[in-house]
């Protein structure tokens, strides 16, 4: 090897020429994990030094919409000034469904106790809401309002166990650019708390002590030689996810070959912080989980269309959020997905979506004809669906009765979602296995000294692709990248004493 | 800590007081990977010494039909003496296909061209073989014959890029036993070869060198005192996969959870190779694929019927091998399946399979509404199954002609296959992610200098559940742990010269 240590081989600290930097924790990410781990850490008194690969702050976080899933505690301020009400356990209980068959109890708990106070901590930081509240299904509507539905809560099964309302959070902002108003209201914040950032700086080592505890980390700034820094307290990984790096996806997620599109990133979701973590005995779950997106709305009467795959099936309630919907097609067995729509609740699909109409008829016969389904297939599906809908039922999936309506006025109209065709996009949801505290466990569940992390480095509340919710990432992200901050500066002030 | 040691925490080469044990090579599990690996570093001439955890050997390895997956080169012996012809490329095709979307080129490639030599030196290692085949989808036959069809090989969409042959190769036994007879000869063999076995006794840490070399471990056995085991050559993992660890499983492959049934195990797949390899940095990938069996066959006949899952929809070719019908199954919505049979295919399910008759009519009507399904649902899936198997078609799922035929002879009925109810049980297929000579990586693809792996403990041959064939995973534990004990033993005599 031509140098003694890598992302997934540690430095030893006996290797450390000289400390370049001391400080007393250092954050690697300055996206909303990194930053709110900054601030927390600052705000407790701590050195803050964050090493940003970019030359700039944001991260992935700036490119989102800026949706917080937020709720619990009878409703934040824009669920009650839009007439909801929100127990905490109604919240709760929703975020245990969306994190699946793994959903960390301890984790799910703490936040659905902690959102309101979070919101708040928010708003005191600088990132603007206003109370306004934005009914139906928008994706990123772009408009400034706060609250939107962005999950499945009124969905089936969803809705059977905790009573729903709309928990998106969304900052005041100019159109699509909730997420980089959030990220610059905290930098702003942690710049005026004396938060140092590095940019243009990778984090390319970890420097471990002979207990095995993290006592720094080794940076790289192009031009420049190594740089070691030391790190009291301990090191916070909030580096994001690995959506771009398509060996990570191969090996752990391979659904990924299913979608022909891009992951969605600010541009350096490349798993360097997932494998820093794992360079020292840290253990990544649920690795195999993406979130999907979904094309065929807005608009959103497209809901009340029926989606088939190749075989003229239905396989899902289509008004279930929009990552849910997508996970199901990707475990179909074929590539080719159909939204039947009919005059009445057809709109042409954005541009965007690289939806395209793959067959119009008179009859639903005549379409399914166009689309070659096997005589039987498409007819009876529709068929069925359609007298139960005119009732207002759906026994078969139970897609909720707002969304029913019989499709019998034509023309009538496929619309294709194919995979590797229509826009699916995704990122991944997989990470380190942390504690709600941020700190890093091995998978024998012990905690690596020094080592924190945060965001999508992290598997938090998001770790299930069919139960991800639109502000589930980023209110984890803000959320436990405080808690992270928070550990690490009282370590520092622990070491100092 | 109590101890500065675990299976995921390595002891550092400073901390050995002293070695009570030094070898050549170090195996941990005396399985058939284990028991291959010992075999090949001692033909070389190596010190070796196996640590297994049980009183004996045998591992999950003998608890198995012991089925192992061969061909090409223009076929085996048995193949060729049953009048199968098997290219090497079509050996080759077919399990780059089973292995998924990121199967292993460079390994398939191996074990294409090495399956021959394999099987000959299986014989020479005194596993018995007879040239004998018997046709159909038999599961576990139990009859000493060698040759079956063990996979998805005559099953859409497999044959139509791989020209099908069987491939399974059974030792000759007694009952369903082949798994025993197999690792017996092994581990006679490595006896014979001068290996020595110490049983009872569980491998708690790898040691580790101020490199990151692996050096040796640390074993301990009930009673006495931690032994430190120096290993010139390396140590190789083999030591199964974690069937039996349910906080791994929940970690890792949550699918799990759909499942009442335990891991198929012999008693010691407890994660704990896997984890050693991780905590000197060893990534594992694909851990959340399984191999779940199938219940509704045998009898063969009901190959020929056709599975529905809880809206009346058929969702894969019911002739595809079980392990992937089991992965549709678990991949759709409801937990609820039933595979529909008239009275010509029609045999009573085994009470071992837990397959109950949910329901039994004179006309695919009353079987629907006995079933409590929505009217036209199972029976539009019948009536266009029906009229194109009576032509010999499945233009839906494209089921082989050999098991088409129209479900029209009543009385009818419904198996429940329920999800929880009829017997699915498992086991896992993720593991540590590892060069063909058995060098454990790390996330980046570094080579852990000093450790292997092989068997369940890697991610080899088989590492997608809905391509998985019997035979695959003992074709690549006793194939690539042949190579991981030539490495190990290789190394060691380049430290010795």
């Amino acid at each position: 090897m031509s140098q003694s240590y890598s992302t997934s081989r540690p430095c030893r600290l006996r290797d450390v020429p000289g400390w370049d930097l001391e400080t007393d924790v250092a954050v690697v990410g300055f996206g909303s994990s990194g930053a709110s781990a900054a601030i927390e850490a600052a705000a407790a008194g701590a050195r803050v030094l964050v090493f940003e690969v970019a030359s700039g702050h944001g991260g992935t976080s700036a490119m989102a919409g800026g949706d917080i899933y937020l709720g619990g505690g009878g409703g934040t301020s824009a669920q009650r000034a839009n007439g909801f009400e929100d127990a905490t356990e109604d919240f709760f209980r929703y975020m245990m469904m969306a994190g699946g068959p793994d959903a960390d109890e301890e984790r799910v708990r703490i936040y659905a106790e902690g959102a309101l106070a979070h919101h708040e901590w928010l708003k005191a930081q600088g990132v603007p809401y206003r109370d306004t509240y934005i009914p139906g299904k928008p994706v990123m509507p772009g408009t400034g309002d706060c609250l939107i539905l962005s999950g499945s809560e009124y969905a089936w099964p969803f809705k059977e166990q905790a009573r729903p309302c709309p928990r998106g959070h969304l900052p005041e902002a100019i159109g699509e650019t909730g997420g980089f108003f959030l990220v610059e209201a905290l930098a702003k914040r942690a710049k005026a708390l004396g938060v140092e950032a590095i940019f243009d700086t990778r984090a390319v080592a970890l420097v471990v002590d002979d207990d095995g505890a993290v006592a720094g980390l080794v940076v790289s700034t192009l031009g420049e030689r190594d740089r070691f820094v030391r790190a009291r307290g301990g090191v916070v990984l909030c580096a994001g996810g690995f959506a771009l790096n398509e060996a990570m996806l191969a090996q752990y997620a391979p659904v990924r070959k299913r979608l022909a599109d891009d992951g969605l990133s600010g541009g350096y979701d490349d798993g360097s912080g997932i494998r820093l973590g794992m360079s020292v005995g840290g253990t990544a779950i649920h690795m195999d989980e993406l979130f999907i997106t979904l094309p065929f709305y807005p608009p959103e009467s497209h809901v009340k269309g029926i989606l088939i795959n190749d075989k003229g099936a239905r396989f899902i309630n289509e008004d279930a959020y929009g990552g849910r919907v997508a996970h199901f097609i990707t475990s179909q067995i074929g590539d080719r997905f159909y939204l039947l729509v009919d005059d009445a609740i057809f709109q042409r699909p954005s541009e965007y979506s690289k939806i395209e109409i793959a067959a119009v008829g008179e009859t639903w016969g005549d379409v399914e004809a166009e689309l070659g389904l096997t005589p039987g297939s498409l007819t009876t599906t529709v068929a069925i669906y359609n007298q139960h809908a005119a009732k207002g039922e759906d026994p078969l999936f139970h897609k909720d009765a707002h969304w029913l309506k019989s499709l019998d006025e034509p023309p009538y109209a496929a619309l294709a979602c194919h995979l590797k065709e229509a826009y699916y996009p995704f990122f991944t949801l997989g990470g380190l296995r942390v504690r709600p505290t941020g700190e890093v466990l091995t998978t024998d569940g012990e905690a690596i000294v020094g080592l924190y992390a945060a965001g999508r480095t992290a598997c938090g509340l998001p770790r299930w692709g069919k139960g991800y919710s639109s502000g589930m990432s980023l209110g984890d992200c803000t959320f436990f990248g405080r808690k992270a901050g928070r550990s690490a500066s009282e370590r520092a002030r622990q070491a100092g004493a």
